[in-house]
């Protein structure tokens, strides 16, 4: 495990303990996410194909508190009412967000610092692992998102936590957000700017396009974001495809929690099996 | 009562004290307000269907310091001026503002800090229990709302204040504002931004929508806006069918305060009864 | 007189005795000003219907020194200049400042804080008594002055200073700024930010229309801009007519200053033993 | 000689030894300048009229080190790289700057703070007299250079220095820069921000409309720009009007450096001293 | 070697030695750079012309870490992930960034503090011997850009560090970046920033032309872009025929790290041997 030089000295066994807590001694990360609460509204959590009830936070915490994920991101304010009674979550809160009806060019604006998340989780005896920040690369507030980025790598080093950046390419001169090499390039940007991981999507020339993503990236890990709702065995064999392409996890929001209690834990379970006990040296896919 | 994990420990008692003044040792809430004055300008307190003299700040704070209101809600200038003359109310001061004719998209900027709330509160002895913010969700400067949302949460909780967030969906995305699945989704954010109330409107589609907000609001806590001038009737049946879906309760201006003030101190005091011995298990009407 | 509650307890004397001065011990003022000397560059000052000679800044300060007026503002940068060498002068020092060269939307932006005007007059053995600031409503730049306005207040009060604000209705939503309701609603903003003066324009309907003003304004005292170039004795008339509904005093520049030394400090004498002799009992019509 | 009182009292001598410096005890300035290195980067250092050479920095700091100029003005930047190596110049650095090639309205930001300069001056053992900062009245961005102007006076007095302010009339709603009228307001202008000197340009009506601006800008001493290239006599007799009109100096770039090094240095002790010999009495023309 | 008095005393050693490394004694300087990775994402990095594998972050840092260049500079977050590593390394962080896809005027913006490279480095035994900053001249940010320049350059002296300020002429009015004259503008604007080194591009009229680059830039160094793609031998011709007009060096970074390792480095110390061992005596041509 590399421990990245904004770690100082006496955060350097904190960051170890974060990071194997996260990725439970492997190189790897299934992280729950629930963001969207955020950022789509109601949208991903009513509908007529939806089952009721999980629209209530509570819906979140429980699924996260009685799976093997590796951590659950969601907004700090939505930690600081529920986290305290679901204190065996490993927490990665998200510290920027907007809403889609936003009317600009996309920047999802740092809402918290580091040092709230320290005291949040101080206050309610949580287990905070790490953060979690969005970049739009190539939205007019390109800078402002590098910026808000590095410095929330920056502090969160400082504390001994883990950090994910959500990368994604928007705006007018992004003519194809999914093409290999633009995403290669920004899981590369998140390695320029010091992050342990970057979320990025697959592909739309497959998986195996990945590798590129993974070259670029370097000592930076790539996780893959989970999409469009898709059956549980569908979203397995996705996720290994691209594993063997030398990924290192999921973000996987909705095609956990728009299921039922149940369901949902038995899906993020068989995903943590798969992503943890993925052995590197047997699938990965040289370049 | 839920204590946030943003109130570090050595503010739990006071948070809970404030909770439960502004409550009654309940968990229902009517807040009087008369944030108007900045917003609107005159235009709520003159004009031919309307009393005389109610344009007198002194009007607002009469009713308050008289009826059994849980709260008032003015901005903190207002207070500095009248609030040690009526020193039995309990202040919620709106912390942030504008006026209708602002040209732009709406952005109802932080005018005053939490810490200065709190000065002004002990100047004058007055029973500060809580803050008020509001955030157009869909707006150009969305993202300036968020983030003084959630730091006016923050540092509210860091003095052991209650919070209530005005949520209005608003902008060129937003079709209907009285949607029901946005206002669940505002409602949403607000939890998502750690407030402890919210205050939303009525769904054009009836009281009984409102279930979808309650729960998406997880336990941030609803607050319905008295909306347009009725009568004294209707109000209490409108709350009263509003707390049959879960909602916690009003916050109700011109209503109430473009009466008399005998009247208006009558009118104030049935729809505190109604909504503070609103009994959850007779009326809640279940998902 | 009202202490409000943004005066800290150690400072209610000092404010008490700055209030006292300025309205020589009634609750009446009439202040000098000559902030057009940024706002108009040269304009007031020169011309072919104007005394030589009064360009001189030492021209105003003489004025100011050797007459009743209640209290000088001048911009703090010319106040640094000349305040030492006229000790006996009631300052109120204007805080904000713009030309009208400006090709925006009116913002006067705030150049000096309460500190640097303290710093000033206590370098120089100055009588610093208040501050004043401008507030564009309905312009673009709105929000950032209703917060300077609001912090000027809250540190002005800090150093037992009184407030004074100029609200001006402004922008593509002001139809007509001399609306009495507009003028009423921009005076009741002021109270709602926590000043102890306004300074408004007359109503085109009449000064009558004051009261509704005055009433807005609630325990904020109403001062009416001094208008358009008129002779002495009508100046007098204006005055009386509007401290007969209730207004607090007056706000005047060209008319005093665009006159010879000698005449100009007689019109000034005349306007201050008419506003501080003002009695509200013989006078005020009541709503 | 005023002691503005932004100068405390401890630091009234500095500024006493620094105002007499750069005056040579007169009331008179010369100021050399080459911020047009800057401004308009090769162009007046470069060309087929030109000498070779001129470009080099080195030739600026020469023809103030070894001529009878009363201080020299550039970019902070440029004398922590050779001010050392000259040690008797007076400076008087600029603080703010751009270049002619920025496409929006003219704004030229403060780059360096006063303590800035003063840490430079320690560092290297120089003597720094003042500082200067441009202000384009009229401006998109008049707000901020007005703020910034006040600012770096009242830092500048705060460490006993002498304040120049560039006061140019531009914009959209500036017909003529040259109106005499404009010029005298924007002289009274820098009167009101505090300044000790200001720059101005002769009007296109003659130097004896300058006297509008000397009135009005009270006791702010007025400096009038070079202008374009002319000879060297010529320069002398139009100072030498200028000076009857009872300004106090001119501030003079191109018309120095953009000659030889001897030439230069005899071009520069000519108008030293025409200016600080110039007496008061025998010349001035009042209004 | 001149020490500018940006650069306290108690750090002239430090400045002295970080100097004196990265140019290894002499007055010249090869800078390695791969900002690119940030600037153009994968574009460099990943093609049908380019050898596989050199998008690993690992390539740059291996070609630095086994060659003779004077330093490397790449962003401060790949620094953070690599140098420990690669501890015998000279670094000069980039501490500004970008991408090519962002759609407004370009601006790099400052993302890290030098106090932040100052930490990375101390946690991580990194040599670190100066700093990189990109200043676009003629954007409508230049004014940010020229502030955070001149900031960059105070703090960075202030720890002892050199500075590098990369100078590109871009926007509306600048018809053709390669002008010579526009080239030693932006040159000699660097040198009234305060930089140690500029990095500009060769003008189209070709090397000789910049002589004039190196006047404007008195004691700042100049040193050129290594531009498109070029063999290895034109490299060195072109590097000499540039050092032959007074430049002091080289910035390089495609035409070192678009080869394997091997290559890479023998290109490297050719070019290093080139730079480092050209004689000024023998090959300068004066003015």
């Amino acid at each position: 495990m590399l421990i990245p030089a904004t770690v100082p000295p006496h955060k350097r066994d904190e960051f170890h303990n974060n990071y194997a807590t996260l990725t439970k001694d492997t190189s790897k990360l299934l992280l729950f996410v629930a963001d969207q609460k955020m950022q789509s509204l109601n949208e991903e959590f009513f509908g007529p194909d939806l089952p009721a009830g999980i629209s209530d936070p509570e819906h979140i915490f429980k699924i996260a508190s009685q799976s093997n994920v590796g951590g659950l991101s969601v907004h700090l304010g939505l930690m600081s009412r529920y986290g305290q009674q679901y204190s065996n979550i490993n927490f990665v809160p998200k510290l920027d967000g907007k809403t889609n009806l936003t009317p600009t060019d996309p920047y999802s604006q740092q809402i918290w610092s580091v040092a709230d998340a320290v005291d949040v989780a101080r206050n309610g005896n949580m287990k905070l692992c790490g953060v979690g920040y969005t970049v739009y690369v190539g939205s007019e507030y390109e800078r402002e998102m590098l910026t808000e980025a590095a410095t929330t790598i920056k502090e969160a080093h400082a504390h001994g936590l883990v950090t994910i950046l959500w990368m994604y390419p928007r705006g007018h001169k992004v003519k194809n957000p999914y093409d290999p090499n633009i995403i290669a390039g920004v899981a590369g940007l998140g390695a320029t700017l010091g992050a342990d991981f970057v979320k990025i999507t697959e592909p739309d020339t497959g998986p195996h396009d990945l590798i590129y993503a993974v070259q670029a990236a370097g000592n930076t890990k790539v996780l893959v974001a989970g999409g469009p709702a898709r059956s549980p065995e569908q979203m397995i064999k996705r996720v290994e495809a691209q594993l063997s392409y030398g990924t290192a996890g999921a973000v996987i929001g909705r095609n956990i929690f728009q299921h039922p209690l149940k369901e949902a834990i038995t899906i993020a379970n068989n995903l943590a099996e798969t992503i943890y006990q993925h052995l590197d040296e047997d699938n990965f896919v040289g370049l």
